[in-house]
Formats: structure tokens, C-alpha cells, sequence
């Protein structure tokens, strides 16, 4: 069965139906003109669009729906964990051809729902139309205290720059699937959490979520006028990267570098901050400190100076 | 000069610079990883998502490009205004075909920024990606005090149902589009200032916005088991739309209650509410009370009880 066999207010049944009305901050969930949440006292509110196009961000033919789903809503809710906040709710943008199967539409938005009721943002609201292709545009909401947001600005020379988790692991997942006819199986996290901990923490200075790789994200973190010249022997790496890397014929080097995807937090922290061991323990998760911040643009010869690098769309 | 042309950094950069920073409840706008914007003491947010959808909602042979994205506002805005809400801001997941023409981009995006801007709900984040057809998908924060939100359930027989402002003019204005080779014109309004001082009157019970079409609209108002018959005569018609209508081969009637896209609110009101007349001074625009409620369903005969009617994407 396709969609275009049924009308359209009986796929947003079908949405509603797998939808969470519940949420620690939901007022009001989906059914009425708008959703209601709910702020704590001195919080302001976080909000991010993100869209997941297909074959753009992903491929029916390489990928399971319900994962499709899942990462749209990682990469949405992943901007609210590097902003510190705390997940409120979320909303879907979704855009549908009539031909796609039902059961395809069916899993891919349990997946949406089911991961994004996992990190406390059930989906509350949202729409439905046809479209040439299949189309997610998801909207996080959150809450962070009022001033305490972490934002990308504010990096000095001195600064040391640190990352969360393992870099590469996304890049290499997608090229496996790409080169040999396999199936997009990795699921990276939104680093909820690490980001609330992290926006504790009187050393911190500024941070983003590693979403198009490593040096498009650092650019994005230093501006025009700083860099870290980054010691390629000095990234985190998963387990067996550097092997399974060489055997699909990629630079290990460059796929950590510039893979995207891997939604771990990048950061700097000023003066007398804990160490990357004692950060680690604050953040539940591990955490490698990449360099001090310079002065000046990036070089050409360094692997921070890579002009490239990073997930363009265009 | 098309899109493909430019990088997706420098397009996003195209955007940034029509954007307004500035908004009464913005903290930071667009820049960062997620946008903040600031509630008041016991208010909670309110959040819509709206799609606008190239050969569904718009054509470019017959619309400017400024109009497109003004209308896509509206659209969003008006579930804001729905609630009884205030605006906060706004954000756009927009994806557009390589081939889009640069000047139309650029048209396109100031027209988003410029209603948004005008309702105090400025463009604070959003994200750009390629697809084979232009597609909008915006979402509106709003703010209202705590538990006074305008929600759709709450009638009960005996409740007077009006509504704002005329019916049946951005139908009329589609169709001489579509039948004549003309343009779009007609911009609707949000009913913003409307929607809030309904919410401040202790008789109100449920509101709804006119987007899909009266008698649609009234069916999600009003669920399965109450109806209004409501006499064609008592509709609000904007001034010489009946002959404008048979001009086209327009039915007058059937165009003001199933046409869509006037963004009117309608509402139910309980006991001894003010007058029509009463209220349109209230609110600041035209009321007019179209009957009461019944208990039952609606039956085919009467306009009210039309089964199709409304715009349906699928």
C-alpha cells in the first residue's frame, strides 16, 4: 500500500497514534493549532531547525527507515546538547512522494518518535505534505538557564580545545555502506548530557557539536582569526578505525578529520580547568584534549588548516 | 545566476544578512547552533510547524517570489495567533533545487524575513538543503500565559460559533490566478493582536484558525459528535465577491466554505458573551456569528455538514 491511498488526515492518524503526548514539559502535545511546553523558572528557550533530506542525508535503498528516523532526530537534538540545554520537544516538518510504501512511511516514523521520546523531546507537533522525495525538517526545543547557554564565540588564544567520544565511526559506517552495496547501521548519540554537565562547568569557554567533521566544525568554533594545529596522532579514534579504514581505501586521517556525522561535542575550556581525565568523569563519557588555540588562520600544511573537509550540500 | 553556483556557507550568509537579529524576546538569533528567546514570568511556549511546498501550496509561474515566502509566514504565524499567542520568533528549513534562480532566492528569503520581522517574530535559526522542489517548513515560537492558551476542544452545545474578518478572498484570488494565467496577490493576515485579546475574554471556549477551509476547519473544531448548520446567507463575504465568483464559474458559496487559506479565527463563545458587534470592537476587526451549536453530527443537507471541502494534500 502507498501513501496516496490514503487521505491525508488519516497518515497524520497514523503519526499521532505513535506520537508520545507525554513529556516532562509538555502542556500540550499534538492535536490543536500549536503544542504548549513548559520552562522552569530563569530558563529561556533553545530552538534549532535541522533538515534530512533524502539522498542528500540518506538512502532508502542502503538505509532502514526506523534509522533513517532516528539519525534526523540525533542530528536535530544533538544542536540542543551543544547549546547545554535540556530537550523540551520537538516538531516534523515531513514531506512524502504518494508512492512511498506505507510501511515504509509507518517505521520511519516510529523511529523518529521513538528516539526522540528517548531523549525527553517527544514529537508534539508538525506537518504533513507530498513532495517529489521524502523530506524531514525537525525542530528541537529546549531550556538552559538564562546566560548560561554555551555558545560558539568566545575562544582566545591560550584556550585548550577538547572533543567527546570517538571521531570517524559515522564516516566510516557510510562508506562501508556506499562501497560495498551494505547498510547504514551506525546510530550516534545527541550528547544530552555531556552538554548539561559541560554548561556547569565555570572553565568552559565555547562549544559546538561535530556535525559536518572535525575541521568544518572547528572553523565554525574559531572564527576567521584562531586555529589548533591538530596532531593527527592525537585524535580519538574507534577501535580497529585506522585497518578498517585502509581496507575500503580511505585516509584513516582525513575520514576522522572531515567525515561529519559523529555529533560529539567540541569545546574550549580557559585557565585552571580539570584535566581531560577529570573532565571525562564530569561528563560520563570520554573526553581528548586536541590542542591550544593560536593566533592567526589556519595553514594550509596543517590538518587544522585543511581548507576542506566537512559535508557541503551544494 | 543560479544556486548551484554559490557554496551552502555563502547562501546561509545570504540569509543571515536579511535576517533581523534584533526581536523583542530574542537573546540570539541565527549564528549559533540553536537560537535563545526569552519567555516572561508564568508564561509557557507554543510551538506550530508549517510546510509550504513548491506545486502545492505555490506556483512560481504565478507568484512572486516576496509573496511565497510572506504567505509561508502567515501560514505559520496564524497557528500562533490561534493559540492566543505572542510571537517570539521563528525558524525555516528550507530546501531548494540547484537550479533555483539566485534573484529568486534572494526574493524568496526577504520575504520570509520581512513578515517575520513585521510580526515580531524574526527569522532566529533554520537550516538550508538541496531537493529536487522548493519547500518551506517553518516553525513559530510563541508565548502565552500559563494555562489561558486558546485550545480547539471545549464546545458544547449552545455555544455561539463566529468568526473574524471575510471568507473566501485567497480562494478567489488562487482561482483567477489559476483560470485566467494572472498572479497571486492576495497576502492574508495573521490574526495575531486578534487571537490575543480573544484569549482575554472570559466567554471564549475554543478557537481554531481558517486555513484548510471553513467547513474543514469547523469539523477539527467541533469533532465528530456536535455541528452548526450554518446559513449562507450569515457568511462574511468580502465585497463583490459573489459576481466576482461567477465571473470565474465560481460557486460564491461553495468558495467561501471550502476555499482555505483566509487564516480567520474561529471560535466558540459560552453565556453571556458580547455582541458580535461588541466583540469586532474588541478585537479590532469584523465579527460575525455564523450560529450555535448543535449536538450531533452534521448532516449531508446543510452547508455545515458538507463531507468534503478543504484543502487536502493527498
Amino acid at each position: 500500500m502507498e501513501l496516496r491511498d490514503l487521505g491525508e488526515f488519516e497518515l497524520i492518524d497514523r503519526i499521532e497514534r505513535v506520537a508520545s503526548r507525554a513529556g516532562p514539559a509538555v502542556s500540550l502535545g499534538i492535536g490543536d493549532d500549536a503544542a504548549l511546553l513548559r520552562l522552569r523558572t530563569g530558563e529561556e528557550v533553545v530552538v534549532t531547525t535541522d533538515a534530512f533530506v533524502e539522498d542528500v542525508h540518506f538512502r532508502w535503498r542502503n538505509e532502514a527507515p526506523g534509522l533513517v528516523g532516528r539519525r534526523a532526530v540525533v542530528a536535530c537534538l544533538s544542536d540542543l546538547a551543544a547549546m547545554g540545554a535540556r530537550p523540551l520537544g520537538c516538531t516534523l516538518g515531513l514531506a512524502v512522494p504518494g508512492a512511498l510504501p506505507l510501511r515504509r512511511f509507518d517505521a520511519l516514523v516510529r523511529g523518529i518518535s521513538a528516539e526522540a521520546t528517548r531523549h525527553d523531546a517527544p514529537l508534539v507537533g508538525g506537518n504533513l505534505t507530498r513532495a517529489r522525495e521524502t523530506s524531514l525538517s525537525l525542530t528541537g526545543l529546549g531550556a538552559v538557564k538564562r546566560g548560561r547557554a554555551l555558545l560558539r564565540r568566545g575562544s582566545r588564544p591560550g584556550d585548550r580545545l577538547c572533543v567527546t567520544g570517538v571521531l570517524g565511526a559515522a564516516a566510516l559506517d557510510r562508506a562501508r555502506a556506499e562501497r560495498r552495496g551494505g547498510r547504514v547501521r551506525y546510530l550516534p548519540q545527541p550528547r544530552i548530557a555531556a552538554g548539561r554537565q559541560l554548561g556547569a562547568i565555570p572553565q568552559r569557554v565555547a562549544c559546538i557539536d561535530v556535525s559536518d567533521g572535525l575541521l568544518a566544525d572547528l572553523r565554525h568554533l574559531l572564527g576567521p582569526s584562531l586555529h589548533v594545529p591538530i596532531d593527527p596522532e592525537a585524535l580519538p579514534l574507534p577501535r580497529g578505525f585506522a585497518s578498517a579504514c585502509r581496507r575500503l581505501g580511505l585516509d584513516p586521517e582525513r575520514t576522522a578529520l572531515a567525515g561529519g556525522g559523529d555529533y560529539e561535542l567540541l569545546f574550549t575550556l580557559r585557565g585552571e580547568a580539570p584535566s581531560a581525565a577529570q573532565l571525562s568523569r564530569r561528563l560520563g563519557l570520554p573526553v581528548r584534549e586536541l590542542g591550544r588555540v593560536l593566533r592567526g588562520a589556519p595553514r594550509g600544511a596543517s590538518p587544522g588548516g585543511n581548507e576542506d573537509g566537512g559535508w557541503r550540500h551544494f
